[in-house]
């Protein structure tokens, strides 16, 4: 398919930006970039594989979105701006509308964070999508999940457990990935699990006020697992504190709901953990995203969990998946 | 295989040595380093998938050690110094045998050019390997494809098309890919296509000497193609003066080896093109590497070589790459 091939990658590249750092962008052997001064680059892959990280009937559109969000979301949890990134291909047939459908969504996402395409490769096999996105961040700045302190409050934005109730109701065939849901509330779940937003605004916000930050793909409990262990501290989580969405509560029920908040992984919201003293700050900073308080760092290690404890976090509905 | 995930990434991690300019590397949201001032970043990704890239029977050292050669080679070709990147790797079964062996040859080449792999991401299915390597070249001093000069010469590196006859060899038997050769020639073809040699010492030395560059992936007609089409230019080669090695000569015959030398692919020799006035400076140069010029750049456009007119480049033997 080599020719095809070579008309897919003009198709991609049409669709992507140009940045004022991009020397020279997609076309010769690499892309030449300008790094900022005084910045640290931050960099992070992901691969989504059809049937492992999204349902196989999900549209190109979805797919293309979420390949980059989850990426982004990455690089928001490193308090980085992103940047440029490079994408791997992997098509069983060079299909244009399916090309270009899946452009709709993966530049929309792209276009918003002003993030270039800048290389990358398509090969045919299996559908299969590997990012690798950079993000700057000021030097010293960065967010990482080895700061958390003892006596740090323990902070989720958004809602939890959505993607994991979608995809339950998915799996129960109540949902339909491929069109919107009559439901109001089907509708929020389907739009949570296909559509992440990567929260790189708070990201940013949180630069210099939270002690440490990971994006939550695994599920809460596994991604704050993380946390805990690279700091050295106990991760102390009230379970009746964790924001549920009215949609999940009402069409899963509360138990279910709160399992998902718990255990469930996709939602890419962000855990965070920061000083008491800047709690004020912390709810004045106007985000556009709710934040809320769900514990606190404790001495010891391992997350727990009112009613949940020993549990690990939530597999990719595949089981199949490295975080 | 979540837990066998986790151990799995340990595995690979604990044999990526430690640069001074990653601030922070595998273990977090994303990686963190620190670019040199005054220098351009060059990005480049490449992904071999097997039965496409390489026979499916390769041996995984050998896998490991082409999946980061391709990618070294197309910043060789960029004139740029190698020094990070990330690894999504998709595989059947994680079996730590064959992660210990892909490791071997895959850091082998790495520590070579004090490269560190510092991300990625593993996930089941058929096996893949996309690199996506970070290089770092003064500003201004990249070798492009585009700069290629009327009057210039155009050289290549080492010898053409012997990965190709190892290709041609294996699909007629006469090459088993998972084992020594009894011939000396044979081996030495089998070692050319397995283990290609990313010229990344004669790319630096090529800064501010050469004009244009290209790496040999697809074939010399198809890459010194996309030279000519970027730069406005004619390439004309002439086809009796490509450098053979004796064992293509000898185990295809001159005529088979001529064809292979013109359009076969995977050689990862670099194709560049300087000025007349340098030809004693490039010969000077000593880079244990032999260089020998193949044609000049004239008005026009187009690649010309004597008996090979209208003929495209080499496919990857699945007849399934992006270059």
């Amino acid at each position: 398919m080599s020719l095809a091939e070579f008309a897919l990658i003009d198709r991609i590249r049409a669709r992507s930006r140009a940045r004022d750092d991009v020397v020279l962008g997609i076309g010769d052997d690499a892309a030449l970039l300008q790094p900022a001064i005084g910045h640290w680059l931050a960099v992070t892959a992901d691969t989504l594989n059809s049937g492992v990280h999204f349902p196989p009937e999900t549209l190109p559109e979805d797919i293309g979105w979420k390949a980059l969000a989850v990426n982004l979301s990455d690089l928001a949890a490193m308090g980085a701006t992103p940047v440029w990134g490079t994408l791997a291909l992997s098509l069983p047939e060079a299909e244009a509308p399916w090309i270009d459908a899946f452009a709709d969504g993966f530049f929309e996402l792209a276009d918003a964070h002003g993030w270039q395409l800048i290389g990358g490769d398509t090969t045919r096999g299996p559908l299969s999508l590997s990012v690798t996105a950079f993000g700057q961040v000021p030097y010293g700045q960065a967010l990482r999940r080895d700061g958390a302190q003892v006596g740090d409050d323990i902070w989720v934005s958004g809602t939890l457990g959505d993607a994991a109730g979608a995809l339950w109701l998915w799996r129960e065939g109540g949902l339909d990935v491929t069109r919107a849901a009559q439901d109001d509330g089907m509708e929020y779940l389907r739009q949570r699990l296909l559509r992440p937003t990567p929260r790189v605004t708070l990201g940013h916000a949180l630069r210099g006020v939270a002690n440490a930050a990971v994006d939550i793909s695994d599920g809460l409990l596994a991604d704050l697992g993380h946390v805990a262990a690279r700091s050295g501290v106990r991760a102390q989580v009230w379970s009746d504190a964790l924001p549920i969405s009215p949609a999940l509560a009402h069409l899963l029920g509360n138990d279910v709901a709160r399992d998902c908040s718990v255990q469930g992984g996709d939602d890419y919201e962000l855990c965070f953990t920061a000083p008491a003293h800047h709690r004020d700050t912390l709810h004045a900073l106007a985000l556009g995203v709710s934040i809320k308080c769900i514990g606190r760092v404790v001495e010891g290690s391992g997350v727990y969990c009112d009613g949940y404890d020993g549990l690990r976090g939530y597999q990719h509905f595949g089981d199949d998946d490295a975080g």
